[in-house]
């Protein structure tokens, strides 16, 4: 059907779709998760509308298994299938890892938000592919531990790094180093010797949301497979009913030709 | 119309509708917020449907002012405008309190999460009339402060009372009675010397969530007033990505005939 | 450790934790999938708090596969492990089902969330076992189609069930019980013959609220395993920015003594 | 405090707070309603830190009126307190507009969500400002309608525009322009006479999400007061568990020196 408004969609297609998704597992191979899914192509100005169920279609054919190297494929069967010149997929899951505790080792899952994101235009190569992770940890305030006599506040925040890459990463590895950057990572099972051992580190490792963006984006800045990033911390403050909250977003492109780095 | 499957419905109406009301505020007299509101009624069997319109009219009508006191008249008007026997209606809103810093005594306001829940049947008496709050406060771990060399995991929570109640009380006095029960309320402004004196008084009071409900009820199980209630903390664990908590329900009928209070 | 306060806490656990199990599936035996749970047991006046830890332990240890038959052994090793005399679990899962389009056949998955919920007393027997499902259906308004010479409004609304019984049942029969109630189930897939016979069932089917909840209830009535339920049905109406929403609860008690259904 | 990682961070401060604000309402002047706001500045790279308190210090003194007039004064003042080249505020709120039902002209609220979005640079002018509006309206399938030998599917969309714009105007007539575009726009009470009116008006005026953001953009591109838009329409499927969802962006720019339009 054609269209005579003369109005070309940049983004048409299907939002919030529930899909069970395999993704792969640094450990295990393959995890059987559920994603949440958007599915966008643009709109040329003289067609009516586009085709709804082709979206789902594909995801169902493709569902078997989502991953890095496999997620440009998608975009382009969407571009093919649905006749249009650019392409937009979000899928963000929900992702298990199991965990020891720091001394009783006794072994629980945690569960961290992943997200990929990607875009592809006229030329069939991604124009955007981000991957991205949201890390519950502990930080403590290194003001309230300075000023206190003892004791000093401490709560759950949420870190999320986004990234832009040149090759296949484990989102694993990206979560140990937004962990490595807390008070405290955090945990689903602490025996009485992991609390303590919890509890201390984090008091001997204070950090603001400044601290911790910061010091990720010093790990981030050193990785040559990292072309770009963003990270925001957002702490569930205990001694305020609001979070405090940094964000920091960085090109990594002056490193782009270390041909060191490919040597590795 | 007539219905023939013999099925008498329990309740029928309208859900998660918003809408501006005005409540009583302890301290102005009045407060403007906005509530998401349940409005059913039983519907008999013989009938195919309830008339959807008149509960948004009811609303609209007696919008201006919900209190505890008046309460009781939009559900007499409900049954009698939707011809029922029993009628139901939830009102929860958010409250804000000025609140002073403990040191700095600089001002702010707090959200409290308020609600109103009452039932009528064929009596035109209310069968159900609990009024709640849910309060944020700051817990203090003490197994985490008994056991460790220095510091306390701590984390905010939030605390819900709910409550039957013989006469008309301030939900600002149940709010202070939660707030008085947590290692430290919350405040939305602290500055440095609140911050210290926040910090200092959350590690001198630990509480665990089984503290803090029992602590609320041995308070709530003396006033006569109260001649029910419902206590459930839930504290967001900062060293855990999941929740501690306890609940407690508990009647004070006994003390229903304690004339002294009545004199009063 | 001791408490002094005299007062016993009905329950305490843990709540909102996320953890991957696997459920039964009756077409392909088993489904992965993501829970959010709570566990929680009573805890007597004289001890001062609960071992949060254990909670996870005795999860992580069962998660392999969550059913009906086996879900009473997590309730009783909770009280073991936790020295208690009252246990609680709630555990909600988004469940798939791979469903046809009713004309072009065409497969997709469709997402139902689920649940299980039961308490267990002293005596060891589970005094509470109730399991759930939601499943979001299409209702075309009654009124409206009476009313308007062409037309008729619709919308999307999510109709849950909750059930007490005596033997294993698959919550795929449940599901479909419920759509068969609708004025249409709903797909993931839809090709434009399907898109008429969906439009064109629908408008043959107008179904209020109280048509959905009667529906069911006459079908739940009937059915001798069931000896409990609710239904509650919520329609997204499409003129309004609210819910219409209908509630019913029954027993099924009545036909308890029915012997020939033990002979099955 | 000095840092020495020699990382500036592009945003800190407060998220998620909720606090009463005033706006401006075109019928009846002011209206109080509940903001939830996020309020950050930039933080050079030799500070360790920002001032938490001031934020809300701040909040809290401008509360009584948030106004496009006052808007820049609230980030210039961020700026000044917190010693800052960068400011960036968003305020999200509920705004209720009284509406006539289109036949019984019977009158009842509806809900809005807006927002505020603005930043400011080092030259204390307004680098960015965006006003949005979330419109829930009710759109008909011109898909389902054709091919359907009667009835079409329908359901409720939310419609969100947001725009750079070069002086004051009132979000009624936004809120206004977004509801004509519809199939039907949506209230909280429709009495018989205005039910058949709805459904008779939306069957006569099929929209697919497609149509819904392009017959906005039409009109959007003709006002000379608008400098930029988005649009985004996303409809909750009657037909399916997810939502179809059209987003289109752009420059009204060429338009900017059109002096005619400053004759009005």
């Amino acid at each position: 059907m054609n269209d005579g408004r003369m109005i070309e969609i940049d983004k048409v297609g299907v939002k919030n779709i529930k899909y069970p998704i395999v993704v792969l597992d640094k450990v295990n191979g393959l995890q059987h998760t559920i994603a949440t899914i958007d599915m966008y192509v643009n709109l040329p100005h003289h067609y009516k509308g586009t085709h709804m169920s082709r979206f789902v279609e594909i995801l169902h054919t493709n569902k078997s298994l989502i991953n890095m190297k496999d997620f440009p494929n998608i975009l382009r069967e969407m571009k093919y299938r649905l006749n249009a010149e650019a392409a937009h997929v979000s899928i963000r899951f929900p992702y298990f890892i199991k965990k020891e505790a720091p001394v009783s080792k006794i072994e629980s899952f945690m569960e961290y938000q992943c997200g990929m994101f990607g875009s592809m235009d006229a030329t069939d190569k991604m124009k955007e592919f981000i991957v991205s992770v949201a890390v519950p940890i502990n930080t403590l305030c290194p003001c309230s531990k300075e000023i206190s006599e003892f004791g000093a506040h401490n709560q759950r925040g949420i870190t999320k790094v986004s990234v832009r890459f040149k090759r296949f990463f484990w989102i694993e590895d990206l979560i140990t180093i937004v962990e490595k950057c807390a008070s405290s990572d955090i945990y689903s099972i602490l025996k009485r010797e992991d609390e303590k051992f919890v509890t201390e580190h984090a008091y001997e490792n204070p950090k603001f949301v400044e601290d911790v963006v910061r010091d990720i984006a010093e790990t981030l800045s050193k990785d040559a497979n990292i072309t770009w990033f963003t990270i925001e911390a957002e702490n569930f403050e205990s001694i305020h009913n609001h979070s405090a909250y940094a964000f920091l977003e960085r090109n990594n492109i002056a490193r782009e030709p270390d041909k060191t780095d490919e040597k590795k």
